[in-house]
C-alpha cells in the first residue's frame, strides 16, 4: 500500500512495489485506500494529493534545459534513457551485501554501454573526451549516488590514474579490462593516518635490484590504506601510492600496480583486507582497508610517466624537485574534483526539485478570509529558504562548465589557476550541497524525513562530499595560498610606491567604477546592476587579498614565523580570501552566460536569478562590507529588501526553473514531488 | 576484526562484536592485526591509536559535571547505570523489524524500573516530578535516540495527555498500565494534511445521543493520522484529536481515547493502519498512519478536563472561547517541547565529545621543523569550528534548567511567557543540534562518516527534531507574535510622547549603560564585560521589537492587511525578533549561573565559555549591529579577533569541558573518541 524507494541507508522494507515507473507511481498515488477492516469497513478513500501548482511560465523551461545540457546533450539523453530502464529501478535491497551487488551489476551494465571508454585514450579504443564523460557522470548523479561513486572509483580514479600516471605498457595491459569493468580496481592512496596530508603516506615501496622488483609494505597500523572503494569486495588490482626507496635513497610518493585478489576473490598472499563496514551513506560502495606485507611488484608495474626506475636500477625523473613531482602526479586529481563537484550539483538539483514541488502543492495555515490554506511557497520565510538556493545551483552549474572548458585548455593538468578553481569550486559546491539538502529536508517537514521521499538518501550519500577528494577546509586554504603566492610574485616586481598606488587604485576602481557616490545609491536599478554587483565582489576579493598579503608579510617578517606557521595562524583570513575569490569567479561567469542567451524571456529570468545570487551573497557578507565602508547601514537594509523582493519574483518561476533541470521522474522518486 | 556500533540507519553488519563494554573496546582498539595471508604472512601489527591529548586542567571537570547534573543527580546516575548494562548494549539489529523489537524491549525494561511513573500523578502511585523525569530523559538521550522517542511517545505524549487532558476516571483506568508499558499507546494528533496547523485537523468526532457515544471518522485521505509513534506495531489505544460536533454544532478539536488494536495485535474494526516505513533515522520507532471509519467511542472516553459532553448530551466547557480552549489543551505540549530540547542538547554533547576527542588525538600536516604533525585541535580553523559550539551547548544547558524551573512555577501550563520560552528554546536548540552534529561529522572527516563512530546515527536520529513537536520556523513566529502582542498591550497604555521616550530611553539605556563612548572601546576587558555583552543583546532585542512593532502597525493601519497577512508579510522580521529575544534570555541566564558558581577556577573557565558564546553571537550578527550603529567597523573587527582568541583559550580546556558532560563510554561508542 506504500511506495518504498529505498536509497542510501535503506534496507529491509517489505518487498512490495519496488518499482518506480511513472505509471506505477500514478497508480500508487491515486490508489484507493480501503478504510476499515472487519464488519464496519465500507468506505474507500482515494489517495488524493493536491496538484503541484504550475502557473504560466514567462519562459520555456526546455530552452533553459538546453542551455544547462550544453553540447553534450546526446550523452545526457542516452544516460537518462539507460537509468530509466527497468533494470535500473531502485530496488529495496534487503541489506548492504545485496545493495553492493546491485551497484556492481549496474556498474558492469554501464561499462557495457561504453561509459568507461569515453575518456580513455584513443589508443585503446577510447574517445578521450573528458567533458563528455563529466556530462554523463553529472546526469548519472540524478540516479543512485553509490553507483556514481563506484563508477568514479573504477573509471575515474583507478583507470584514470593508470592512464595519466602510467605509460603505453600499463594502458594497453590494463585499460581495456578496466573500461569493461571486467578488471575491477582500487585507487589506494589514503591511509588510516594520512588523508589530507598524502605526502606523509607511510606505505613503502623499496626497490630490490636482484629481483628487479619493489617490495610493498605497511609498516604499521596507521599506514593501512583506508576508505578504498572496491577494496572490500570487488577489486583485483590496486594503484598503490607508496614512498619509493631506491638504493637506500628516498624519492617520495609514487604509484604502483599491485594485484590484491586472486581469481577466487581471496586476498593474495601478503595482503590483508578489512571491510570499512556500514557508512552514513554510499553503502552500495564496498570501501575497505588494505595492509601489505612484503608484496613483490615487478619493476615495470610502477606507473612511470613522471618518474621511473631504469633497467639499470636507477631512479630517474624529468622533474627534479620531489615536491614538484608529487604535485604533478597529484594534479591528475583535478578531474576527479571537477566530477565530484558536478555530481554534487546534480544531487542539489534533485533535492531542490523535490522541495520546490512539494512547496507548490502543500498548504498550511491561511487567512481566515481565504477559501483555502496558503501554499508553503507563498510564505516569505519559505521563499527565503529555497529561492537563493535555486540561484546558487544555476550559478554553480555555469561556473562548472567554465571549469570544464578550462580543464580542456590546460592539457597538462597542473596549471595553478585550474587547480585553484577546481579546488575552490569543489569546496563551495559540495558545502552548498550539504546545506541545500538539509534545508530541503526541513522545508519538507516530516515528509522529508521519510525514506520514500528520497531526501534522506541524497543527504546521507553526499554528506562525505565535503571531506573526500580533498577536505573542503584544506582545499580552500590551498586556493588562498595559491592566490597569495601569485600576489607575492606580482608584488616582487613593484616598488613600494607603485604597490600602494596599485592597491589604492584597484580598490577605488573597483568600488567606484561608473558608480559615483554609490554608497548612498539604493534604487533597484542600481542594486540590480551587474556592474555594481561585480564591483562589490571584486572589491571584497582585492581588499581581502591585500590585507591577507600584509598579514602574511607581517607574520614572516616581524613575527619570524615560518611559512607553515604563518599560514596556520591566518586560517580564518585564508578561508575568507578563498570564498571571496571563488564567489567573484562564479558571479562573473554567470553574468557572462546571460549575455550569450538569445531568448529574451529566458534572459530576463536568468538575470533575476543572477541578481538574487549576487545580492544574497552581498547580504550574507554584509558584516564585512559594512566594516569596510563599502555599504552604509541604509544601503545594507536596501539590499535585504531587494533580496526579499527577488525571492518573491523567483518564486513565480520556481517550479519551471527546477523543471529545467530535466530530472527523470523515476530518478527523482519522491511521491511528494510527482 | 572491526567494531560495529549499529545506530540509526544501520542494519546488516556481520554479527561480530555487537557489544560495547569498555574492556571489549580496549581489546578491540589494541588487538593485533595479522597482516598477510598465506605463506608470506608473518608480521603482526598492533592497532595503535594515538592517545587523546589531555593537558592539565585548570578546573575539576567533576565539579562542572555536578553543576550540569543539578539536583537530579541521583536519577541521572541510575539511568546511566541502567543503560550501561549488557542488556542495553547497542545491538546490530539485522533489520528495522528487529530494531523495533529491541527498542520495545528496552522501553518495557525502562518501565519496570519505574521510569514511567516519575511524572505521573501521586493518585496512581507516581511521583509527579516532571523535572526529575526530564533529567532522566536527558540522560537517556546519551544512549539510543529511538528509545528516547519511543519513551517520549509512550510516557510523555500518550500517558501525559491522559494525565493532563483527562480526569480521575481516565487516569485510574489507563495510567497504571501505560506507566508499566503494558498498555502501549499513541498520541494521534498530526494528520497527513495538517501537521503545523492542528486547528485545521479533519478527523471528526460526532456525538450520537442515542448510543451516548462519539463516532470517529476520517473523511478523506489527508485526514489520516500521520507519523504516529507506536501506531505501526505496538499501540493498542490512541489519544485521538478530532473536531467535535454535538447536536449539529462544531466545538473545535478535542481528544478521545480510541482503542485501535485488539489483543491479537490486529487493527480493530473501522481502523486502518499503514506503516510509515523506513525513515532517515529513528527506525526503532514504529510510526504509522491511521484512518477511522465509524469507530464508536463511549461518551466517557472523551478527555474531559477542559470540556465535556454532559450526561444530558450537552457540550460544556469553562473556557468559552474556542481558540482559547484549543490553546489551553495544546499548552500541555509545552513539557514535550522542553523534553525534546533537553534530549537534543544531549545528542549535541555526544557529537561534540566525539569530535573534540578526535581532534585532540588526530594529527595532520605540520611544520617541516616539527617532530610530529599538528593536532587538529591546534588549527585555528578547527577551533573556530568547534569551540563556539561548546560554548553554545553550555549556554543552552543552563537556559533549559531555567525553563524547567519556570515550568514548575507555572503549574497551569499555559502561561504565555513559558510557552514563548519553550517554543524558542526548542527551535534554537534543535537547529543547533543539527548544525553541531553536521560540523562534527565534517570535523572528523571520513571517520565521522563511518557508522561505527556513531555521528551518522546522531545526525539521522535527531534530524527530525527541527520540524517535529512544532516546526522550528513556525515556533519562532509564535515566539515573535507573543512578544509583539505583549508589546502592543504595553503600547496601548501609553500616550505617543511617552511611547517615544520609552523607546528612546530603552535604547539609550541599553546601549550606553555604564559604557560612555562604547562604540570605540575595543579593549579586551571591555569586550569581555558581561554588562557590555548583555547590553548589546538587549539593544538588539528592543530595537528589533520596536521596528517590528512599527512595521506591524504600518501593515495593519496603512496597508489595510488583516493580522494573518501582516504576520505572513513580515516573517523575516519575526524570525529576527524571536532569535534576538531567545538569545538575550540565554545569555542572561548563563551570566547569572556564573555568579552562583563557588569554585574560582570553574568560574574563570565558564566566564571564558560565556564570553565566547556572547561574542560569537555578536560576531554572527555583526551585520545588524553595524547597520544600526551599535558597532563600528573598527570594533567589529576587534570582536572577531577576540573570538579568535577565546577559541584558542577554550581549546585549552576543550577536552575537560566535554569530559564534564559525563557521557558513559559505552553510550558514546565511537572508537575514535575512546
Amino acid at each position: 500500500m506504500e511506495l518504498f524507494i529505498l536509497k542510501g541507508n535503506r534496507f529491509l522494507l517489505p518487498k512490495r512495489n519496488p518499482t518506480l515507473e511513472k505509471a506505477d507511481m500514478k497508480e500508487m498515488l491515486e490508489k484507493p485506500l480501503a478504510v476499515g477492516k472487519g464488519p464496519t469497513a465500507a468506505l474507500t478513500i482515494e489517495r488524493t494529493y493536491p496538484p503541484v501548482e504550475r502557473n504560466a511560465a514567462t519562459f520555456d523551461p526546455k530552452v533553459l534545459q538546453s542551455l544547462l545540457d550544453g553540447v553534450h546533450v546526446e550523452i545526457r539523453n542516452s544516460v537518462k534513457h539507460l537509468i530509466t530502464q527497468p533494470e535500473f529501478r531502485y530496488s529495496d535491497g534487503n541489506d548492504m551485501a545485496s545493495y553492493r551487488k546491485q551497484v556492481l551489476a549496474w556498474t558492469k551494465r554501464m561499462a557495457e554501454t561504453g561509459f568507461g571508454r569515453i575518456f580513455m585514450p584513443r589508443s585503446i579504443g577510447g574517445e578521450e573526451n573528458l567533458p563528455k564523460f563529466i556530462a554523463a557522470f553529472e546526469t548519472l548523479a540524478f540516479h543512485d549516488i553509490s553507483l556514481v561513486i563506484k563508477l568514479g572509483v573504477q573509471f575515474g580514479l583507478f583507470a584514470g590514474s593508470i592512464q595519466r600516471l602510467g605509460t603505453e605498457y600499463h594502458q594497453q595491459k590494463y585499460l581495456p579490462d578496466a573500461a569493461a569493468a571486467t578488471l575491477m580496481g582500487c585507487f589506494a592512496m589514503t591511509e588510516i593516518g594520512h588523508g589530507s596530508n598524502v605526502q606523509g603516506l607511510e606505505t613503502t615501496a623499496v626497490y630490490h635490484r636482484q629481483s628487479d622488483s619493489f617490495l610493498i609494505n605497511s609498516p604499521n597500523y596507521s599506514s593501512g590504506k583506508n576508505y578504498i572503494g572496491n577494496a572490500a569486495e570487488d577489486g583485483r588490482l590496486a594503484v598503490v601510492f607508496a614512498q619509493l626507496e631506491v638504493e637506500g635513497e628516498k624519492h617520495g610518493v609514487h604509484a604502483f600496480l599491485v594485484p590484491i585478489r586472486g581469481e577466487n576473490g581471496s586476498p593474495l598472499p601478503g595482503v590483508t583486507i578489512e571491510d570499512n563496514g556500514l557508512k552514513m551513506g554510499l553503502n552500495g560502495v564496498d570501501n575497505g582497508r588494505i595492509w601489505f606485507h612484503n608484496v613483490k611488484v615487478p619493476r615495470v608495474e610502477m606507473l612511470n610517466r613522471f618518474a621511473e626506475v631504469t633497467t639499470e636500477g636507477r631512479y630517474r625523473s624529468d622533474i627534479q624537485n620531489q615536491g614538484a613531482r608529487f604535485f604533478t602526479m597529484i594534479g591528475t586529481l583535478v578531474s576527479g574534483r571537477i566530477s565530484i563537484a558536478a555530481t554534487a550539483n546534480s544531487a542539489t538539483k534533485s533535492a531542490l526539485t523535490i522541495a520546490i514541488r512539494y512547496a507548490a502543492r502543500r498548504r498550511q495555515f491561511g487567512s481566515p478570509k481565504g477559501s483555502q490554506e496558503t501554499l508553503l511557497l507563498d510564505y516569505p520565510a519559505h521563499q527565503r529558504k529555497l529561492c537563493p538556493l535555486i540561484a546558487k545551483v544555476f550559478a554553480f552549474d555555469f561556473a562548472l562548465k567554465h571549469l570544464i572548458d578550462l580543464n580542456e585548455m590546460v592539457h597538462s593538468g597542473n596549471s595553478r589557476s585550474l587547480e585553484t578553481l577546481a579546488a575552490g569550486l569543489k569546496a563551495v559546491i559540495t558545502w552548498n550541497t550539504t546545506q541545500t539538502i538539509q534545508t530541503c529536508r526541513e522545508a519538507c517537514g516530516g515528509e522529508g524525513y521519510l525514506a520514500v521521499n528520497r531526501i534522506s538518501a541524497l543527504k546521507a550519500d553526499t554528506d562525505i562530499y565535503t571531506t573526500f577528494e580533498g577536505d573542503n577546509t584544506v582545499l580552500m586554504q590551498l586556493v588562498a595560498k595559491n592566490l597569495l603566492s601569485e600576489f607575492q610574485d606580482k608584488l616582487k616586481e613593484m616598488r613600494p610606491a607603485q604597490m600602494a598606488r596599485f592597491f589604492i587604485g584597484k580598490r577605488l576602481a573597483a568600488i567606484a567604477k561608473g558608480n559615483p557616490g554609490f554608497a548612498f545609491k539604493i534604487r533597484e536599478n542600481h542594486l540590480r546592476d551587474t556592474d555594481f554587483q561585480v564591483a562589490m565582489f571584486r572589491f571584497r576579493e582585492s581588499a581581502v587579498l591585500f590585507s591577507a598579503g600584509q598579514e602574511f608579510h607581517r607574520l614572516i617578517a616581524k613575527c619570524q614565523l615560518d611559512q607553515y606557521a604563518a599560514f596556520a595562524h591566518m586560517q580564518r583570513e585564508l578561508l575568507d580570501l578563498a570564498h571571496a575569490h571563488i564567489e567573484r569567479m562564479i558571479l562573473e561567469r554567470f553574468a557572462r552566460i546571460i549575455n550569450t542567451v538569445q531568448s529574451q524571456p529566458l534572459k530576463l529570468v536568468l538575470k533575476r536569478v543572477c541578481d538574487l545570487f549576487a545580492l544574497a551573497q552581498i547580504e550574507s557578507n554584509k558584516g564585512w562590507y559594512l566594516e569596510h565602508g563599502a555599504l552604509t547601514g541604509w544601503k545594507s537594509k536596501a539590499v535585504t529588501r531587494q533580496v526579499d523582493k527577488l525571492c518573491s519574483e523567483v518564486r513565480q518561476e520556481a517550479v519551471h526553473l527546477v523543471d529545467s533541470f530535466g530530472i527523470p521522474d523515476s530518478c527523482l522518486g519522491a511521491p511528494i514531488a510527482l
